[in-house]
């Protein structure tokens, strides 16, 4: 066991930067980190904009706002908690060609560019380690780069976006409309003013990018995924759910489609509220593995907040330390591409439809027709209100989701038809 | 990278071994497991008692009843399946005495002796690994010993023994009596014919020593764990806790008291039904960690079947094999014993307690001046039945072990007292 210590730099200060700073610096902390890295683990910088800003429990003399003063400092991990793809990018390469390794929370910079920067930290024989960037403080990352590494995945879902989340529990809870929720969540800072990334599906389609990329060995970039928001859901639909014995989430899904093919995407879903998925509420994550051999696994934690998600970068920073100190470093997962990505019209699910029609004689007659014509084979059917106030719910069997798309386009053209309203799929292979 | 294959040698063939075997050598798996590993794994022979049974997927020519022939092939890493002390410990010991990495799932004999092995593993500079020792599929030990090593944990819950799990959910879902779902799980092989071990807590207390011994740095052997099983508990225990907002799971529980305390128990415990941990149902473990960072954390996966079991033996062979390849081991998780065991009569806790009672005028009074003298406070009182058939049931607020135990036994005494029923405790911090 060597006793040299390892130098950690930060560049960042936000909520996790500074959460992670103070850990580092925790005295009650110490021996136990020193213990787990098997050598003394040491903060000697953090790279800041605005440097005369205070920053509690941070002290002064290890903040700089010249990221080149940061480098000069011998480092042996850098912990990179800025987020975006500039100019952290930059900063990761310089670090991993310094051969510093590399930990860093960044889903942005992970989902585009993580093939890329992983096979740059393999060349310079250091570490690239980033827990923190999919559901904070859970630690399913390295437990898919290691203790599964020997099995075959066969999907991954997860509930990865807090403030999502957060709306349709409240809906679920409360009975309220997604307008008047996302306007609390945004009051409540648990949404931001603009809101697209959250409520549109950006921010788990990155999530769920890093995930599949390391549960199937396939490069798979954010917008490569397919996106469906939580902006269009009624307080309806999520009544409906509930009567029917679901509740609806936004949920992240990467899975294998036949031999080859691997399907990812993000969309809301009628998860059955017996399925572990079904009571993740609140700004909790949860991510669900299939596998083929070890069945169903899931993990659950807090998907977010500057404390928990520094556990996660420390968990990191500690492999890396332990790597360093052994002269080693992890060979990055092996990417080999052999899955193709498979449209998501070719998939097959159940679908929950609702559409607002005229209620006149007939109407229901038409609407069946156009199912049967697209052989969209309905589970259920419920009618609530009455005459032009009318509402048609459908749950179907499983289904091509062309079909049910085409359906849904010929469902428009009826004319005592007002609206299509939901189209959600509805999860029917569980636990 | 090296290219010299890692030699695996099995000592076990029954579900486990037998599916751990058929993993190594599938062929469809190999790459996978060359690119986890590093390096080539070879599985050299596979030792059992009768070499004459036949073993689907395994060939004839790797089995041997000869554990010195199976030592004599050069091992890298030993896996042990057989269970038990003797002669497990007699294997074990000689493979890591000849360097010889060794994963196990042996849950008996790592928390009677899981520390001295691994001082053994760590002085002869090998790895001794034993995921599948607790919750079958689930990684949590390898999560503790990584991605968790730098957190303070301030509790670890979980639901770690099926066959109980499976016995409770059953009376809770179909509202039927314990001793009518123990014959109908004996019936089905999902408990045992002498079914002691599982619902008397042994097999539970085993699988929470080892892990408290993770998650607390603290040697502790599973008699060293207070037990309670679940054969008292009554149909009409299940329903009141269900009335209530409450589902009955036998937890075992190990958790800081205080500045340097610790607490380590099975029990069976109503836990409200908005926990996470309410909802693993049948088979199904999960692991609750609770992080003083980090916040909840939660597992969740099969907790026993020889595939799901053997996923976990395969993740810890593939770390060791890395490990192996790059001369190096995992040093051991320190052990300081810096907390000291906190006897049960001094932990708080809310309770259920049920009493039987011949329902006359002041039985209720005399009743209630038992747990006022004693100082524990009613939260709420239910009868149910009449005149001799009465039954009195109690949800009381957090009060001492010890207190409820005083007044449990002077309840016993009172004259219209028939018998005390149930004293199950209440979790109620949450999530």
């Amino acid at each position: 066991m060597e006793s040299k210590p390892i130098r950690i730099g930060i560049i960042g200060a936000g909520f996790v930067g500074s959460a992670f700073a103070r850990l580092l610096l925790d005295d009650s902390r110490s021996r136990a980190l020193t213990d787990a890295a098997t050598v003394p683990v040491e903060l000697v910088g953090v790279c800041v904009k605005d440097a005369q800003k205070k920053r509690t429990g941070v002290p002064n003399d290890l903040i700089t706002d010249d990221v080149d003063a940061l480098f000069a400092k011998d480092l042996d991990i850098l912990v990179e908690v800025i987020g975006g793809i500039e100019p952290a990018k930059g900063f990761i390469e310089e670090a991993l060609k310094n051969k510093i390794s590399v930990v860093t929370a960044n889903k942005a910079l992970l989902a585009a560019h993580g093939y890329e920067l992983s096979q740059l930290a393999d060349e310079n024989e250091v570490d690239l380690f980033y827990e923190a960037a999919v559901a904070g403080s859970i630690p399913v990352l390295r437990s898919l780069r290691s203790s599964l590494a020997g099995e075959q995945i066969v999907r991954v879902m997860g509930i990865v976006n807090g403030t999502t989340n957060f709306i349709l529990s409240k809906m679920t809870n409360d009975g309220l409309d997604y307008a008047s929720v996302l306007a609390e969540a945004q009051a409540l800072g648990f949404a931001e003013a603009d809101p697209t990334a959250d409520v549109e599906g950006f921010d788990p389609a990155a999530k769920i990018a890093i995930l599949a990329s390391l549960a199937f060995g396939t490069k798979l970039e954010g917008d490569e995924i397919s996106r469906e928001g939580i902006s269009k859901i009624r307080a309806v639909d999520v009544e409906f759910a509930r009567r029917s014995g679901y509740v609806i989430k936004l949920l992240g899904i990467a899975e294998r489609v036949g031999d080859s093919g691997l399907s990812r995407r993000v969309h809301p879903t009628l998860i059955p509220l017996n399925h572990p998925l079904a009571s993740v509420n609140g700004a909790m994550n949860a991510v669900f593995v299939d596998g083929a051999k070890s069945g169903p696994l899931m993990w659950l934690g807090q998907g977010a907040g500057g404390e928990p998600t520094a556990t996660a970068v420390l968990g990191d920073v500690l492999d890396a330390a332990r790597n360093r100190a052994s002269h080693r470093h992890d060979v990055p997962f092996t990417f080999d591409n052999r899955l193709h990505f498979v449209a998501e019209g070719e998939l097959r699910s159940a679908f929950y439809i609702s559409i607002d029609v005229d209620d006149e004689p007939g109407v229901l007659a038409s609407v069946a027709k156009v199912f049967a014509d697209h052989e969209v084979s309905i589970l259920s059917m419920e009618q609530s209100g009455e005459g032009p106030e009318a509402r048609l719910s459908f749950l179907t069997h499983v289904a091509r989701t062309d079909s049910v798309r085409a359906t849904i386009a010929d469902l428009g053209e009826l004319p005592k038809v007002e609206r299509v309203g939901a189209c959600l799929r509805v999860l029917t292979e569980g636990l």
